[in-house]
């Protein structure tokens, strides 16, 4: 196989993140047009003068066959179709009004990468596929490797289509390693001796790792194994124990454990705290009393950045909880779920990919201007950014706070000779890590998988260092505006709205990420009920479904906390807004605005503070329609004085 | 939600293939940079429309500060990088000297439309984050089943990552379906009253969505139901039963089962016959085994299209077998996998998707300049794509005989309310299939996907109608030039070089998809592991392996015939090239070259006889090298009469 050519060196820094976007307004579009024409030109010449002198397939006259142009008008008519409809429906994410989903514009470096692969069309699932974009992908493994503060000589990472796959793929490296052990014990009773059906399910994952390496010296006795574990016997009803997720988790944890045949019955959501991370306290709770009936835990999942309130589990606090378990014999497999925040962790490491300490990290960011309020991040982030390196296994999605295309997710792994669980491929292959990229798709979930994708990623990050002068200073940017973001909502909890004051609460004045939720209640109201549609109603107002985004003055979206999941934490949220608990036991949900802020353009409000003024006023304007709706149900009482509510 | 806009009428038929790609020396690059100029054009205006007078957030001034040029030139220099290991290692697929997997170039019009998409980046997931794509999404689903010849009004289908997504997906079906009843039976005995666990391990599919229907009314219940299903129980240990796939399955199937926690002992390979077909002799034994086992099926998979050698297995045998079994109470679920062969199927439906009767079928080909051997498609090919819609569900790769680029994989089941068994939405849901696309996310595997590839894939579907006047024409092609150079070879099975004879046979004279395999061997040779080594040095010399795939002349792909796989199937390829069966019962595998003929430049030869010529000549230029190269041990024996091999 070819080696690798060398990259040359990267810029000096910190990068100028104006230069990265297209822009709201195309201010890059020169620049952006002519990259793309060059692109295309260099593909056009590279298939001319691959053996030039071969005859075209068709020429000119061909071309003007009535047959022929009948199929260029009608892709030309197709195209405007496409185009006619994205443009009528597509949310304007690029641009600074758009403050809802975690999506903003995406990296011109990775849109032009993945436009300049699309007809070259490499597959990554076999290097033969792919020579340059599997090369690309493994350096893309190593970056998030890297990143989570892995040993760059025992880990593993790759791309895959998303965090959701990147989930199934960790439960199912945690389930086939549970099962591991007691498979050893029936077919090579030597190698664990003296271990009971107990402590083969509570073998810590690096010693279970250790035996998979003792028991793949003998070829046969191996496969037996590996036929005797869940891989070759089935997951089984329950045996392997629990997962334990945070109440908060992503639906796809549920998904999870149905798909690798675990059952959902399996998952166990632990409560949540007020800061919506997972209660250590509960947590603590749930390990004792499974030991106690002696349920092994099949893994622990923390999560750093849930999806609805940017929340970032106490991963030290958990760490610790684990090296508890571990001094009483109870082991089991850790990942983290950091689909969403795990580029976040950029922001916390120097040049040399050192985990920079407190406060060395503040005094960068104020150099920078951003973080000005001095508090941010919390101790509790930093700390649980630290201490993410004690993970088997992280999800890491590319296409959130990498600032790329659609679809591109993540996944790497502390010590890939975990991967002999779940590949089909020979065990020794895990052994160089440039092996893996042959058959990519025998060590993975995946099959047939896009080289464009690896091309976007890689470019990426090869602009923009995964260190605190390079995706830092978009992380940086992007948590600082929803600091500031949530600063201008709470110097405004009343707004006086059509002879009504309406009442502005934060979910968390100061998130964890860059997650701003909110609600809104009119003053006096004390149901729930309509304080939950008039939250409705300020989002479809605000979003694709009151008709065409492109009229919209500003977009965001929203999300449920309902009881099942959160039980008593939002309580609180609605208590501050004027309505009792009681109202909470019989209604059981509260709807929020959710803002992710993610571009980069207000960053501590300069050079727009008048763009928050703005927001506010079309907040504004849009509660002052919906209270002067005749008829809505969801306007609370009628101006104070004049027909209170009952 | 917006009604889906009209899309005007389709041109008039047959397509012109011509038209359909950019060309192998760039024919079509006029229409084709225009029309990406144009693209990126109006997603530039796009947004520089949306609230024209928002400030821009950085001007001219600041794009000439050194920070702001040094990212441009890093971008510049990394994209030069890109192209330039794209260039120096991708496989020129685009050409017709490419005859090696399952590539060609791909239709202008998909990477037009997902170069169209790539900026307004739409996530599938759910409609508010791509209403445009997700409405394409859900028509192309509705193409996937429409071609197989499913109910639209009970059927649906969507895009997926690839084919091994795909069948994990319906393995998933397959597997909840198979442990529903006996769900219901704990939960709601009065709904399946008179069943042993042997009549409710083999309730055919049809009933178990009827009993689905029923034990949804009671919500609270039905809750309960999937608690005690594989879904919250999880797989169980075998007891749901085997899996039963073609010996020449692709590898997915083993990762399925082991996902899926079925485990790989549950996966059953049948063996296949001369033509690499399912045997069914012995699928009707395996299943009368399992049955007087009392062991049910859970699955039986069909491949439509193997991806080693293009066999098509005989679904109308197969159907008759389902049928049989159900009349003595045996049922399973039956899943095709046509990742490779689904697209065929648009050969054989007229203008209006009926299934031609073969002399109809006949008659258009032969019309069309193509097949006009005659004999082609065989009886049993047509009777095989004609019996596709009696399966459960289908896999099918629009990023193979779709000509998409990576990664577009698909999925269509006949009945939509089989998703209940893996969604994680209300089962009402299903009863509208225009709800599917308002939370996809949540109701398939993946989760975040892209809306690009939507795009392309509809894009690409209303250009090209799946009918045999539309995708037909592309597919004709394909396998009439696969015919075309099989018969070629035929005619050559002696080849003169360097002063011994070498022998060429064919694994199939006359193969059912577009995938010749071929084999070497110097005559007198008559040990194979010469024979195989012969074969992977002409394969490394016609590939990635052996320098710059930009000097070869021309390009192929190899396989593995292993007797763990196929038997003893490959020995009359072996005994034709000159080897005793000994010979194979002793090293147990043999090395063919694999040529998939996609493109459809070389469709009856013309008008190209002489490229024909020039492979020949190519691929005995390196013969001649090979058997003159010093001390290569696969050079079998020196030329005949001067040393005999002994």
């Amino acid at each position: 196989m070819p080696t690798t050519p060398p990259v040359p060196a990267e810029p000096s820094r910190p990068v100028d993140v104006r230069a990265l976007f297209l822009g709201p307004q195309a201010e890059n579009r020169e620049f952006f047009e002519q990259a793309v024409s060059s692109l295309i030109d260099e593909h056009v010449h590279w298939r001319r003068d691959f053996h030039p002198t071969d005859a075209p397939v068709f020429g000119p006259a061909q071309m003007r066959d009535p047959s022929f142009t009948a199929v260029q008008d009608r892709t030309r008519e197709l195209l405007e179709t496409l185009t006619g409809r994205l443009k009528s429906t597509s949310t304007p994410w690029f641009s600074t009004r758009y403050l809802g989903h975690m999506n903003s514009d995406t990296l011109m470096v990775a849109n032009l990468a993945e436009i300049a692969t699309i007809l070259y069309n490499p597959n990554n699932v076999a290097y033969e596929s792919s020579v340059a974009t599997s090369q690309m992908e493994t350096e893309v493994g190593a970056d998030f490797a890297r990143l989570m503060g892995y040993d760059p000589a025992r880990s593993w990472g790759h791309i895959t289509t998303d965090g959701s796959v990147s989930n199934y793929e960790a439960l199912w490296l945690a389930r086939n390693l549970k099962s591991f052990p007691r498979a050893v014990s029936a077919v090579l009773p030597e190698l664990v001796e003296r271990l009971d059906e107990w402590a083969l399910l509570n073998m810590a994952p690096e010693a279970v790792l250790c035996l998979l390496d003792k028991a793949k010296s003998d070829k046969v006795a191996f496969a037996k194994v590996l036929a005797a574990s869940s891989r070759g016997a089935g997951a089984g009803h329950g045996g392997l124990g629990k997962v334990l997720v945070p109440a908060s988790r992503h639906y796809s944890w549920d998904k999870a454990t149905d798909l690798l045949g675990i059952g959902v019955n399996n998952l166990v959501p632990v409560p949540v705290d007020s800061r919506y991370r997972m209660d250590l306290g509960a947590l603590r709770s749930v390990i004792d009393e499974l030991v106690a009936a002696r349920i092994p835990v099949l893994a622990l999942v923390g999560v750093v950045g849930t999806t609805e309130e940017g929340a970032i589990d106490d991963i030290a606090g958990m760490r610790d909880i684990i090296i508890e378990a571990r001094e009483r014999g109870v082991n089991f497999y850790f990942h983290i779920d950091a689909a969403y925040g795990g580029y976040g962790r950029a922001l916390f490491l120097d040049d040399e990919h050192n985990f920079m300490p407190e406060d060395e990290l503040r005094a960068r960011l104020h150099g920078a201007g951003l973080a000005s309020q001095g508090t941010w991040p919390s101790h509790e982030v930093w700390s649980a950014y630290e201490a993410m390196s004690s993970a088997d296994s992280v999800t890491i999605d590319p296409h959130k706070m990498g600032y790329v295309p659609y679809a591109a997710g993540g996944i790497t792994l502390r010590d890939r000779r975990i991967l002999g669980l779940i590949s089909y491929s020979a065990a020794y292959v895990f052994e160089d890590p440039d092996n893996l990229e042959l058959s990519l798709g025998s060590v993975i979930l995946e099959g047939s998988k896009s080289g464009m994708v690896a091309a976007g990623v890689w470019a990426s990050h090869r602009l923009i260092p995964l260190t605190h002068d390079g995706y830092g200073q978009l992380i940086g940017r992007s948590w600082t505006g929803a600091q500031t973001f949530a600063q201008l909502l709470q110097t405004q909890a009343e707004i006086d709205v059509a002879g009504r004051r309406v009442l502005c609460q934060l979910l968390m004045d100061d998130p964890d990420f860059n997650i701003v939720c909110m609600a809104f209640n009119v003053e006096g109201n004390e149901d729930l009920t309509r304080m939950n549609a008039l939250n409705t109603e300020v989002y479809h107002r605000f979003s694709y479904e009151y008709g065409p985004l492109y009229q919209d003055d500003w977009i965001t979206s929203h999300t449920d906390l309902d009881r099942a999941v959160y039980g008593q934490i939002p309580v609180d949220l609605v208590k501050r807004l004027g309505i009792a608990e009681a109202e909470w036991d019989r209604v059981g949900r509260v709807v929020v605005l959710r803002s992710c802020v993610m571009h980069p353009w207000i960053a501590d409000g300069a050079p727009y503070p008048e763009r928050w003024q703005s927001y506010l006023s079309i907040i504004t304007d849009q509660l002052e329609r919906i209270l002067t709706t005749e008829g809505a149900d969801y306007q609370g009482p009628a101006p104070v004085g004049l027909d209170p509510h009952p």
